[in-house]
């Protein structure tokens, strides 16, 4: 079997920590298996870095930020090397360019174009482990340094699983693996065996941070399994596969519930009657490149507001863009919300009848939620509520969706997957 | 002009020292000149780097230490070319890779083999400054991460500034420049205008550490001058040129005093009669490639004994070869003194005539230091002494030469150039 198995930071913590994760690579390596190492910068390095960087310049060049960067996984794929051969085990570290990690030029946020892993193949014919820097690789174009922004390491370890076509990719974290909420908000939170690529991309969208969208959808785009698990454990984690098979419109199974605080919802109120005016709103955004989130699919009362929500990071420029085109638009006010919060309920099946979408608004109305809007995609169903009132909704719904440890699932019956 | 101008890790220190180091970079280009920036790595950066390696491992192959090591100066390059733009500046930072620097595969002290500086050159079309990892290169064989040992930055700048034909190569670090004598031994030593190549390279070889021999030598080879001087002032330093003209046998001149502890004197006693076991002796260590310093011009007495020095380090690995062959060739006993220090006087035509050895031996004899060895090559004389001695020996030779400011001169009495 051919295993990638990328170790976040926090699994990379400090010369202990170091030498506890080479003894679980050069275990799997023992035990028959083919291993492919991607290591993340070790702990805080790169907080640390970047502190560096604005105590030296307050004008940083992306290109230079990410000749900077990747200094950090280069010393943790290298120390790795080390330790694994401190411990009789064979390996060799690789920088993203080595690795054959090719990307666009987008300092900071670049995108895998092309992984040819020429040198890791070489290293597994030896016999010997190979290590290759998470979160960068090489401009195609320039030959400069790139990185691949948030969620770099997991891209990289996904990406080259599936140019070296590997039987898994295990991404190691500081958790057990995918959980059916929260653990920290909800305390009978469930880890979930499996998820499929679907639900996890929802999950990731909504505010799951296990994994990111771009390589969840990496993965299923060439048919990768993904395994999240602990490096401080041994549990199996969570499976992350295309093959997942999850419920139906016909039988919906409610997987998981997540939450985020970081969006703004935006109401344009006083909007002239008819159809050119919503319409002239909308375009304003998707011309400005600003993502919409949950929109309401029947529109609210009073018939002449438009609401919806904005990554908060968006809302002060998206308000700013509508002020500029109020006159012309003939809108009379609008307003943003940054004290919203939203609920997600993710699952095959479940936005495409109308049972699940009552039954969220049954039961959060029944804890005294209010909720402002509520969309539903063929595997969701969201709802924006207050933020002081967000993780009651959590767990009110993970409670009466039957995810708490030992209760009926109102939905489905299921022991959940 | 086009100036390389080398930083070293003492002129890097922290935050501040950047910024200072980046003005004075800017100010170079401002002034007309096209520059290019080698810079080590930051302070201690390397030694914490060692640090963690060894608390990682036991087993440290020298392919991931040259991983490790090199991330070093990719993160001191990066943050003096964020500097520099936040000073208006424009510049971008290149690996040893990306600058063309190739080198043998011997990771730990690779040898460069060929520098292409390809995209150094695109920079300085376009009018910005471009900065060198120092200290690495990439393995024409391998494709690896190398490091080119201890003064490897040196190094790097040197082979730039011959690759690029530069005008000159400043190597800044913390001390004014090349001094007659080690300032912190001798308060008088006097800061060098100039110094020959060779002169340079026989004061590296006995024990001034402010550039290393190998350096030198290819800056002799390819004709760079180099200018040695102080990133914390503005003093001019000193210029290590094949154009200097030195002393001749003629007018013989003393330019510096130079001194060493890192050497150990070997003594093999009851030799027998008659030339083969002197050739024996002399025949095992350059069979083992242990390089020997100073022999003495005529035999010492007791002529049944023959001494010499060799490097600290190869001491105990000395003692044990001859012991090896002592039946073979016959000797009584070797003896291995490590509390020997060495005093060099180097100066062009100085080691040609009798009169710089005579005057060695009675200025001291008259301080009352004994010596074991005597040597002399074209430009330079040797002595071997106690090493408790050693610091007075420096002292009684550099003021009897005349090197004290305002002495006057034995041999010459010239100002020194």
């Amino acid at each position: 079997m051919l295993v990638v198995q990328k170790y976040g930071g926090s699994s990379l913590q400090g010369p202990d920590r170091i030498r506890q994760v080479a003894e679980r690579i050069v275990r799997t390596r023992r035990s028959g298996h083919e291993v492919v190492v991607v290591c993340s910068a070790m702990g805080d390095t790169s907080d640390e870095l970047i502190d560096l960087a604005e105590k030296v310049s307050g004008n940083r060049p992306a290109r230079e930020m990410d000749m900077l960067l990747t200094a950090g996984e280069r010393v943790s794929n290298a120390l790795m090397a080390m330790a694994i051969h401190d411990l009789g085990g064979s390996a060799q570290s690789f920088s993203g360019a080595q690795a054959g990690v090719f990307t666009t030029a987008d300092h900071g946020s670049a995108r895998i174009l092309d992984v040819a892993p020429d040198r890791v193949r070489e290293v597994l014919a030896q016999g010997a482990i190979a290590l290759v820097a998470g979160f960068q690789g090489i401009s195609r174009d320039t030959g400069d340094t790139t990185t691949l922004g948030r969620g770099g390491s997991d891209m990289t370890a996904v990406a080259l699983a599936a140019a070296l076509k590997a039987d898994v990719c295990e991404i190691y974290t500081d958790v057990d693996g995918v959980f059916s909420a929260d653990p920290r908000v909800v305390g009978s939170a469930r880890l979930l065996d499996s998820v499929s690529c679907e639900e996890m991309l929802e999950m990731a969208a909504t505010g799951a941070k296990v994994l990111m969208s771009r390589c969840v959808e990496h993965a299923r785009r060439h048919d990768v399994d993904i395994c999240v698990r602990s490096s401080f454990t041994d549990r199996p984690g969570t499976l992350v596969s295309p093959a997942v098979e999850g419920g139906s419109a016909q039988d919906p199974v409610v997987t998981g519930v997540t939450h985020t605080r970081s969006i703004a919802k935006l109401t344009v109120a006083d909007i002239p009657a008819g159809p050119p005016a919503p319409a002239q709103i909308l375009e304003v955004f998707s011309s400005a490149g600003i993502p919409l989130g949950v929109l309401p699919d029947i529109p609210a009362p009073p018939r002449n507001e438009l609401a919806f929500t904005v990554r908060d990071t968006d809302g002060p420029h998206a308000v700013e863009l509508l002020e500029q085109h109020r006159a012309r638009i003939g809108y009379g006010a609008v307003r943003c919300d940054a004290s919203a919060g939203q609920v997600s309920l993710v699952g095959a099946g479940i936005g495409s009848g109308a049972g699940v979408l009552a039954t969220v608004r049954r039961t959060l109305s029944e804890a005294g939620i209010g909720i402002h809007l509520v969309s539903a995609s063929e595997i969701r169903v969201s709802a924006v509520c207050r933020a002081d009132q967000l993780e009651d909704a959590v767990r009110v719904l993970h409670r009466g969706f039957g995810l708490d440890a030992a209760t009926e699932a109102v939905v489905h019956a299921g022991t959940g997957r």
